[in-house]
């Protein structure tokens, strides 16, 4: 299987090439009227991501509509913790809810875990299935779930959070448990990582969403063990270590021997290669909330990152699109990178 | 007038010390069932905030119940857009709303500001001279006013937000209507300021807790200039300045000469200390949920980062104290700083 465009796997593999790949996270998503279109004909949007046919129209939708350089399953992370025995709502401007949430042993116990939880979300490998046959061999396909402490806060909080101090407080108050819990779920995200590779993508992504929560000693402690776990089970398979708001991690991080590590947009690149190094593949990091100035600010900002990062660089944002970014500006970012060229 | 504790005061002058003073933000507040009482004897938050009796008797009982080194004002840093034009409610459990923002060139134009907008905020200047009267010159007293980003933040959004995108967006889209609207705050602030120490505060802090969403270039360009402005007006009088989530500007912040810089708890105190210098008087920084563990875990846990401050330290938490946090974990973690010595 020869890819059309295989700009993003040349450059995991270390390979010189002519410009930095580039992909959104979120760019399946509220950006485009035509998701918005797809999303509207179902009733929520977990029966979206549940939907495997329309997970991979979104997926693609990008893919034509931006010209990007790889595709992204359009999934949810919060699929691993209602595979485990927690279901969810997610509700319009308010996030994740869940009805029941972890509070005790006898909670943890009750969940479901390791390959029989992955087995529970059949609809995500179909929806691979779907946009591999759809994707026609155009760009490759990235497959994601949520790390271990991400997931952990949204079960233990049972929403959102501006301080996730319910889930917290478990790590400082019954730390055997939670490390108890940290298993279960890092067993079933193992377990759903090599399903998905089964199934066909060409790159997993850990998503630490709520990373810049921790410190250092909690991080040691609650999140690198278990993302080690995760890189062993999957060997020398490429993955994104991408630990939102972790700068004080960045060095244990590193040493998990990531293919790629992603960076937010509050690290400057200047710091990221001073920490890192400049062999390190990184991936981000322009702020979400460039796309809304003016087009010359964003290509002149665009350039000035891509000049900063250089190579060994997959381009992105330092989070997820925001769904009310104006898609002329998203465009005039891909656009002003899809032209760039290295010296 | 001599305060019959005055460790925090021989502290900031860089006298020898004992131990390092503690007072912990949001200290008057909801942990204490007695702040409860008084706010639950009134109709909301914003009235208790423009109660000038009610604020002293709620700023003098932790002094009663907790025996910190310090009183703060009970206020609020959304005072200065309401004295500006801008009212708004806190709702339980979702925080400010201003049913009003700031969106365009004649929004600004027609906002109040400097020694206007402040004489409007007379309660808090009561508050004060109630305060100080109820404390007795038991401890000293501080002031606090937000950062002119952070007031920003919320004069555009009009709530709380998981990014700010709306700001950011008008930092992004339209920075010169941006400089107009944070001078016209930084002016109301620095008049404020001014008003609070004309009636006795010792210090004056000032937060900038949504600093962690900004980047090095913003921060250097919509932040700092002001925070500049801020601290040359008031001169030598001491000031602490807490840039939450800015460990990327800590040395922009330092350079301002800030009598006390505020860390947050993602930041260890090992790295704290090798940014900005044994000398640089610090102020933090233990996670908040912490104080949510066992009493042995919390008294390792807060000797540990005094031991590695070491002196030129004013311990607080890295964040204000949760709501929910058990009162006596609280008296835990501050009998342990009371009982604690330099060698």
């Amino acid at each position: 299987m020869q890819l059309k465009n295989d700009l993003f796997l040349r450059t995991i593999r270390g390979e010189e090439v002519e410009r930095p790949p580039i992909w959104l996270m979120r760019q399946a998503g509220r950006i485009l009227p035509e998701y918005r279109a797809v999303r509207s004909s179902v009733k929520n949007f977990v029966a979206l991501v549940k939907n495997p046919e329309l997970c991979a129209e979104v997926t693609v939708q990008p893919i034509d509509a931006l010209n990007v350089d790889a595709a992204i399953l359009f999934s949810d992370i919060l699929v691993i913790p209602e595979a485990m025995g927690l279901e969810y709502q997610l509700v319009e401007k308010k996030g994740p809810i869940f009805p029941k949430t972890i509070e005790n042993k006898s909670d943890v116990d009750a969940l479901l875990f390791g390959q029989d939880a992955a087995d529970q979300i059949d609809y995500v490998y179909q929806a691979i299935d779907c946009t591999l046959e759809r994707l026609d061999n155009r760009v490759p396909l990235l497959g994601f779930a949520g790390a271990p402490w991400t997931l952990f806060a949204y079960m233990v909080e049972g929403s959102g959070s501006k301080t996730f101090s319910k889930a917290k407080r478990m790590l400082y108050k019954e730390p055997e448990l939670s490390h108890q819990l940290m298993q279960k779920i890092t067993d079933t995200v193992i377990c759903y990582l090599k399903n998905k590779i089964k199934h066909g993508v060409s790159l997993v992504q850990v998503f630490d969403s709520w990373a810049g929560l921790l410190d250092l000693d909690l991080y040691k402690t609650f999140a690198i063990p278990y993302l080690r776990q995760i890189k062993e089970a999957l060997g020398d398979f490429p993955m994104t270590m991408f630990s939102k708001g972790a700068w004080f991690a960045y060095e244990e991080i590193q040493a998990l021997n990531p293919t790629i590590m992603g960076v937010d947009w509050t690290v400057s690149p200047e710091h990221a290669r001073t920490v890192l190094g400049a062999n390190q593949l990184l991936q981000g990091n322009l702020d979400p909330c460039q796309l809304y100035a003016d087009h010359s600010a964003i290509a002149d900002n665009t350039i000035k990152m891509l000049d900063t990062f250089g190579k060994n660089h997959i381009v992105n944002l330092g989070h997820g699109v925001y769904p009310d970014t104006p898609l002329d500006g998203v465009k005039h970012f891909v656009n002003t990178v899809l032209r760039y060229r290295y010296d």
